[in-house]
């Protein structure tokens, strides 16, 4: 059983440090920025005053925030984990956030002597509830090894993709290939019903052959029976959709149909749509042409 | 059994010519424009010296040519399946082309006392050869009733979709969602690798979630084994999402990502590509990002 910093138990974090927990592993979290979760202190965690002071205290420091300056700051601002490593401890980031930032993060964490591990996963809430979230994982493989058992007890699908960075990077392709299967069944089913007809036929047609997807069959669900409620919310889509582009225009890579998919989520957000599940990107569509597949 | 004719026995309607012959339906087909097959010949099928009287002889007649352009004139050209035609015999279009003309080309025929039904057919050459096409059909179900023991003996996942028309909208519904998945998975590709992942890992840790497709598994490998030959070729996907922007542009609805993604087959088609598999598709980001996945 390992000594396990976790800094933001939040709605993915927080479930995800209960299964911990449950799996004997002894918690530390910080209450540097809000009280720690009653849920946790009873069932044993030790709560601690700043991020420095758990990561003194644990041996592997997981991190589930936001974005990535909130990864960057809980890495390196005062009192942060780098002022708190020694040599040995292993730094997992959970978070969604940029491949490119991330190797430099793990290089920084590399030079005090410690391994760092890039883990995103994907699965969303009732995956971290459900503790079947898939993990894409990135980093040396001794280090994969020693994070594997905490792994498989917040998730079922386990990958060591490469090296630092390329976890990142296969949630970032993950997510891009979600949003145009979207992007493309939203065209698809608007085409069918605008010409007449049935779009639940024709998904059912589609099922059976070379269009057939994940996506088709979930989302394209959604778009008929019209039901929005996240699910994956397309404020945070548009987020990884962000770092796709941000890499795309560093390294000098055209990515067009996620650029055009990102300005669709765009027109979801102006009709108030931020927190609708992604599959509602085809009201973008149906917006644009003044007509509704239902 | 039924007596046939088939006019277009080219690559897709020769081997499905076969499969009727060989189920013991009686074969007519026309010399309008060339010789006919000494394999059908052979086989005892009867050669005529236009498709009029192919439509005389034969109580079902099927067509099998490119684009709405040839339907059209095989169906009312001087010497065509219309004036061929008398009451209660039924007419199949088994190409792919404008849902919105089969939609008049039906009423057309109807008007003579004659069924129609458009049935356009996924699964290529292999599928045409081995029996195992998916057949989308639009009409009466009557008619479909009537064709079903010809669909049978020619594909393997036959599905009556609707009126006149939406089997032709459903074939281009498809081509629209594989022609974009297809090209999300090349965008995925294009970013990992530039990013420094390894794809062939990138690829296998998406096909165990949200991001899995036919797409992904089948023309996803052919990305990373560089295997371009056809398979489907652009200049053929490039017809069928012109029918989708033709159809758009006329009905008032937008389609962005299958404009663009016709843009980027127009790459490969000026790199020479127009009979390259559709999978080439990321060669064109490829061209466009001066970078290579492989």
């Amino acid at each position: 059983m390992s000594k396990v910093g976790f800094i933001g138990t939040g709605i993915m974090g927080f479930p995800m440090a209960q299964h911990l927990q449950k799996a004997g592993h002894e918690l530390f979290v910080s209450e540097h920025r809000s009280a720690a979760r009653p849920e946790l202190l009873e069932a044993g965690a030790t709560a601690l005053p700043t991020i420095k002071a758990v990561t003194e205290a644990a041996d592997i420091i997981i991190i589930m925030v936001p974005d990535t300056p909130d990864v960057e700051a809980v890495l390196f601002a005062d009192d942060g984990v780098a002022a708190g490593l020694s040599a040995g401890k292993l730094v997992i980031d959970m978070s969604t956030v940029s491949p490119l930032e991330t190797k430099a993060f793990a290089q920084k964490i590399n030079a005090l002597g410690c391994d760092y591990l890039d883990a995103p996963v994907s699965g969303g809430e009732v995956g971290a509830q459900n503790a079947t979230l898939t993990i894409m994982v990135g980093g040396p493989q001794t280090a994969f090894d020693k994070a594997l058992p905490l792994f498989e007890v917040m998730g079922g699908n386990v990958t060591l993709i490469g090296d630092n960075g390329d976890g990142q990077t296969c949630k970032v392709a993950n997510n891009i290939v979600v949003a145009l299967n979207i992007e493309a069944v939203s065209e698809a089913l608007v085409f069918a019903a605008k010409t007449g007809a049935d779009p639940e036929k024709v998904r059912e047609a589609l099922m059976g052959g070379f269009a057939s997807s994940k996506v088709l069959e979930v989302h394209g669900e959604r778009m008929l029976k019209r039901t929005f409620e996240p699910g994956f919310r397309i404020r945070l889509h548009q987020k990884d959709l962000n770092l796709a582009l941000d890499g795309a225009r560093e390294m000098g890579i055209a990515l067009p149909n996620t650029a055009s998919t990102q300005e669709l989520f765009n027109v979801c957000a102006a009709k108030g749509g931020k927190d609708w599940d992604h599959s509602a990107l085809i009201k973008a569509l149906e917006t644009m042409s003044d007509f509704e597949i239902g």
